[in-house]
């Protein structure tokens, strides 16, 4: 850190210790306000402290407020103290104008555009304890932390709670989940702020392996909210890196959320070491809410890839052994007599994976321990290396290699992660020697080290730990059950999607299954953070193909199971249902073999949360685009205007729709294929059906 | 387990399975009493059950009470319930007279001589529950377990508490320390039973890094206590695998301790599945002090070596770069400036070592972290593969070699073992790399798991996973700072010793140091589970030699210092002291050289706990014995009759004992040496001075 004025620092410095030691009142000082604007000048930041030193700062966006005066600070547990007082020593100002390119993504390149105020404050109670808060004002929004850089007064320190408030102007439609320590599989809820009843959201749940709600005003970011003035406003953070996720509890009486951060199993909230710093806090903020979907503000405020040779690092579709078990035609464990995750029908998913295209097949329940896995806080519950006998994982590594198709592992950890780490070097060395690059972690169950949470410090170091171990053995990974994404894509791009939310597979819950609204109120939540595994492409709806008693429904069309590939921005992306379904409608598979997973540019045409989203994207090596459309229970008509499109050239566009008469619940398989040519400013209309969609290749031709 | 009669019980069983279901009262059943006695019929043990059903166990010796009646059972919380209520299912009687011989040791030959009775019960609340209760009876004391066999009733079950018993049949003396879930460091207090303070005895302590008291009427075990009717009963528990250890709480209107075990994070006490089984409860008892000493009874209650092949596992003799920082001439940390663990300091040990044919150096303060290792739960603290810039290990590794010196690693873990676990595999392959057969471990500090405890069941499973990791790598291990040790050194003979007590080192600390009696209370106690590394030898007894105005001194002579190479058993055997300060007295420090680590034979010739220990033991490779004594602060005279050795065998006598007018406050360091030839029979008196003691080398001659 650089101090524009040293000699005077120092010498403020030493009265401010002199006055500390010798036990005289602190100089009572004077009000100061610092204001920050975003490049556009349209958003405004604006830091003030009191007579008392308490510290706020507010947010502004074209003269309407985003967030009112809010306090910034800490409880620590050690020091035992509050860090809400400050003397402001130094303010620092800096801007940024960079571009970027990362190595997967929606956009081939990344600008990042800000101005940036850093406060140097030193507490006002006496410890000598110095913190810096960094803001950054993007055109789309604020990016703020909390830094503790090097210092005499501060070394090792535990974090009691972060005291950082959001404190909103308006009672705002939310989309939101609640607050929880484990799992962030919730369906979301939409309501004014003064109606967030998360106890009552849980109580309705009951497919949830493990959650620890946290209260009944308590959600978790990404938080989405509309207000009435036409404001739209992404609460969320970014580069979640050696620290406890935040959830947020409301005041009712002031609309005032704060920090609550998942705690450890002593209930202390965070081991940190000077230098250190939070997470970014952030708020994308916009006043269309295409622009909320179409930000790069979290990704910009991640660090740029840690991983020097990124070569190795492929998007890729796949499919897996894995949905016949949730449907009840198989089972994970061999006990069970019905073991899926048998050489010869992976040998089916092999062969139909190589037909197609597909680069991978996934393989759960391949390994001892599934007789017992889950419920238990069992600690030795799977060693990673041993399949069952019934799995022959030379002769598939094999037969794979012959077919061009790459096996993909399954490392479920239920929970264990003791276990895990202590054996994790030998699984990817396993891996290696059978060929595999890419592995899907599991995290369903309580957590060892019991008392640890999903959520908490320990385990976020975790999910980061297994991306950097896969990294030196050229693994890519995608959890699934892991705390909420918050851009480290960015920073370890072989870490290529997370499932954290409620996927396709919650399809087949009897409680709540997902609404046909689910998948438009993602990109706003929980896709802000970053790439999710949601297993589209289901082409069977009612969910009794093996279990006739069965009455769980996939409540989409088809169509619009093939617009999530392009709704639902992922770099890893699965065709979720068996082969024997796709066999069904060849035609219609056509799109996912079609359909790439990474992307030269991205353009949102349209979309509101809760009611529908309709996104553009370029292929990342061609000159073809795809369109993918979703609407939520409500039938839609979509208007696009091919605007995007490159003069002058032609296009042969297929378009796969719902049939006149789709309809999610009484007719979701019906859907009718069309192709028509293309050209720059084309205008086209599509009907999505109630819980419908559409998705179009558009072929660059001649 | 065998049944007897199969079909009757068959038929029991459903019948109550039926009542339970029906929720018809249990048949009301009537008391049942099994007796078993020991081999020599001297030790009886009484099992019990009233007409409710609790079970309680008694045992006497020789007609005298040692354990009245006292309730055996478990709190349970997953099912929660007690299981404290039993029906006898059946009863099946065994025996065993078999010899074996242990890895190393200070016998060949050990024989298991015991009779064992099994009850088979059931749970009387209706659950189902089968439990079996498992008696063994030694001429010498008697163990008893419960096991939890394979059944429909219960799988994965979680211990809240285990509720056994043992009413003391009077107000004995205790040697005892307090009851702690992480450390057993403590200096050992003596007293009648009702006078245990515990909490009084922890405030005295000052030098203990980490400490969780559990209460004021709690204690650890080994527990020694003397009964004024002349019976010796030693308290204690056998191959602790995957469980809790158990301390002891003393109801003193009852003199009735019960079992309290370490609690885990969240505060249960054991995740166990079926089948599985506690530890042995022992209970080790005669009617004189030498045969409790002599008892093998825990090592026959722990399971045979799982090591197949132990052709490398070495009985060992070191020194180390280790005391010199204790008493500040150097330090861990490179950042002192004062850094031991330097090449150069290091060459120094290697020559001495190499000149006295000393087997390895110990090397502390070698690697990276030491300048923030201790106090703040720091998780990334140790990489173990890291050398401080200062220290070639590839030169020191070549040196030794040359030498014919080991190289001995440090892996302290600051008691972050998460850290340690996840690093381990590529830590031994460092050793491996670098030619070293043997590491010393250290848990200095709060243990990661954050919340667990040194000895809560996840360490004491830890423990166990590096010695077995460390087998693969043919690796010797040594542990600071664990568990109390069980006997498990049958089990895992790679695993040579522990600390586990407060050893040599305390010497050092101001507050309470080491009393002159400790060294006759530790074979009672702390040794009666295993070896331990004490690391004796010290030859300069004020502490004050490189911090002048230190005042800390050793206190005992240079003579009993000697003495604990025999009476402290273990294959791995410290010379703790400056090779300087060795060569101030190299005729004595010969003793050091020439004693074994391995034993043939072992006579425990006089034994008082917290007064005098004399014992005289053979020579594993030769028909040589080695004699040592020691006593408290008391001068006391040692008449020793040589009728263990061999008759018609001539034997040259090397005697070290106390100067005339030694004393280990005012005149540590004076000693004489003699020699004189003996045969079997030959009587010898020897004195031994305050804090004194005496050893001698008895070298088969001609």
């Amino acid at each position: 850190m650089s101090v524009s004025n040293a000699p005077a620092m120092k010498k403020l410095r030493f009265a401010l210790s002199l006055a500390l030691f010798t036990g005289m009142p602190l100089l009572s000082q004077s009000q100061t306000t610092d204001v920050l604007e975003s490049p556009d000048g349209h958003l405004q930041v604006r830091l003030a402290t009191d007579t008392e030193g308490h510290l706020s700062y507010e947010v502004n966006y074209k003269d309407l407020a985003v967030i009112r005066p809010s306090r910034l600070g800490f409880l620590l547990e050690k020091p035992h103290m509050r860090l809400q007082r400050f003397l402001v020593l130094d303010r620092q100002n800096a801007s940024a104008d960079t571009t970027w390119e990362p190595v997967l993504g929606e956009v081939a390149r990344i600008r990042n555009h800000h101005n940036e105020l850093a406060l140097e404050l030193q507490d006002a109670t006496g410890s000598g304890i110095r913190v810096m808060v960094r803001f950054r004002v993007f055109d789309d929004g604020v990016g703020f932390r909390y830094e503790f850089p090097d210092q005499e007064a501060l070394d090792h320190f535990i974090i009691k709670e972060e005291v950082t408030e959001f404190a909103l102007a308006g009672d705002h439609k939310a989309f939101w989940i609640p607050g929880d320590y484990d799992t962030n599989e919730y369906l979301y809820n939409t309501t004014r702020l003064s109606d967030i009843a998360a106890l009552d959201a849980v109580a309705r749940e009951r497919d949830i392996a493990i959650s620890s709600p946290i209260g009944d005003n308590a959600v978790q970011t990404p938080l989405m909210l509309v207000a009435d003035n036409g404001l739209y406003i992404n609460v969320h953070e970014a580069a979640l890196v050696n620290y406890s996720t935040m959830n947020l509890v409301l005041d009712k009486a002031t609309l005032t959320f704060r920090s609550h951060l998942v705690p450890d199993a002593v209930g202390n909230k965070g081991y940190l070491q000077t230098p250190a710093h939070t997470p970014w806090r952030t708020l994308v903020i916009s006043d269309t809410p295409e622009a909320i979907l179409a930000s790069k503000l979290i990704l910009n405020l991640n660090e740029p890839s840690q991983i020097e040779d990124t070569s190795w690092i492929r998007p890729q579709k796949f499919m897996g052994v894995w949905w016949e078990m949730h449907i009840g035609k198989g089972s994970w464990d061999l006990a069970s007599g019905n073991h899926a995750a048998n050489t010869e029908n992976v040998k089916k998913y092999i062969d139909f994976a190589s037909e197609h295209g597909i680069d991978g097949v996934l393989v759960e329940g391949w390994n001892e321990g599934w007789e017992d896995w889950f419920g238990n806080w069992k600690e030795d519950v799977f060693d990673f290396v041993t399949p069952y006998p019934d799995y022959d994982l030379d002769e598939l590594t094999a037969y794979a290699a012959t077919k061009g198709v790459s096996l993909i592992m399954h490392h479920e950890t239920s929970g264990s992660v003791t276990n895990y780490e202590r054996r994790m070097d030998r699984a990817f060395q396993y891996m290696k020697a059978h060929g595999m690059h890419t592995v899907k972690t599991g995290y369903v169950g309580k957590i060892i080290p019991r008392g640890e949470h999903h959520d908490g410090q320990w385990m976020n170091n975790h999910y980061i730990r297994v991306a950097r171990k896969a990294a030196e053995y050229q693994i890519m990974v995608e959890a699934h059950e892991p705390s909420h994404p918050t851009g480290l894509h960015r920073t370890y791009p072989n870490w290529l999607a997370n499932e954290a939310a409620r996927g396709n597979e919650f399809n087949n819950a009897p409680a709540l299954g997902i609404t046909p609204e689910h998948q438009t109120i993602l990109p706003f939540t929980r896709l802000m953070g970053g790439p999710m595994d949601f297993t589209p492409g289901l082409f069977h709806f009612k969910l009794n193909q093996f279990v006739p008693e069965r009455t769980t429904v996939v409540r989409t069309t088809l169509a619009k199971q093939l617009a999530l590939y392009v709704t639902m921005y992922s770099p890893l992306q699965m065709a979720g249902d068996l082969p024997e379904n796709y066999r069904k409608h060849p035609e219609a598979f056509r799109f996912i073999v079609d359909v790439p997973v990474n992307w030269q540019d991205t353009r949102i045409l349209e979309a509101v949360s809760g009611e529908q989203v309709i996104i553009a994207r370029k292929d990342k090596e061609s000159e073809d685009w795809y369109v993918g459309g979703i609407t939520d229970e409500q039938e839609r008509t979509a208007r696009i205007t091919f605007d995007f499109l490159n003069k002058g050239q032609s296009y042969m566009a297929t378009l796969y729709k719902d049939g006149p008469k789709a309809h999610w619940d009484h007719n979701p398989e019906a859907h009718t294929i069309e192709t028509r040519m293309l050209r720059h400013g084309t205008p086209l209309k599509v009907t999505m059906a109630e819980g419908g969609g559409f998705a179009i290749k558009v072929k660059a031709v001649k």
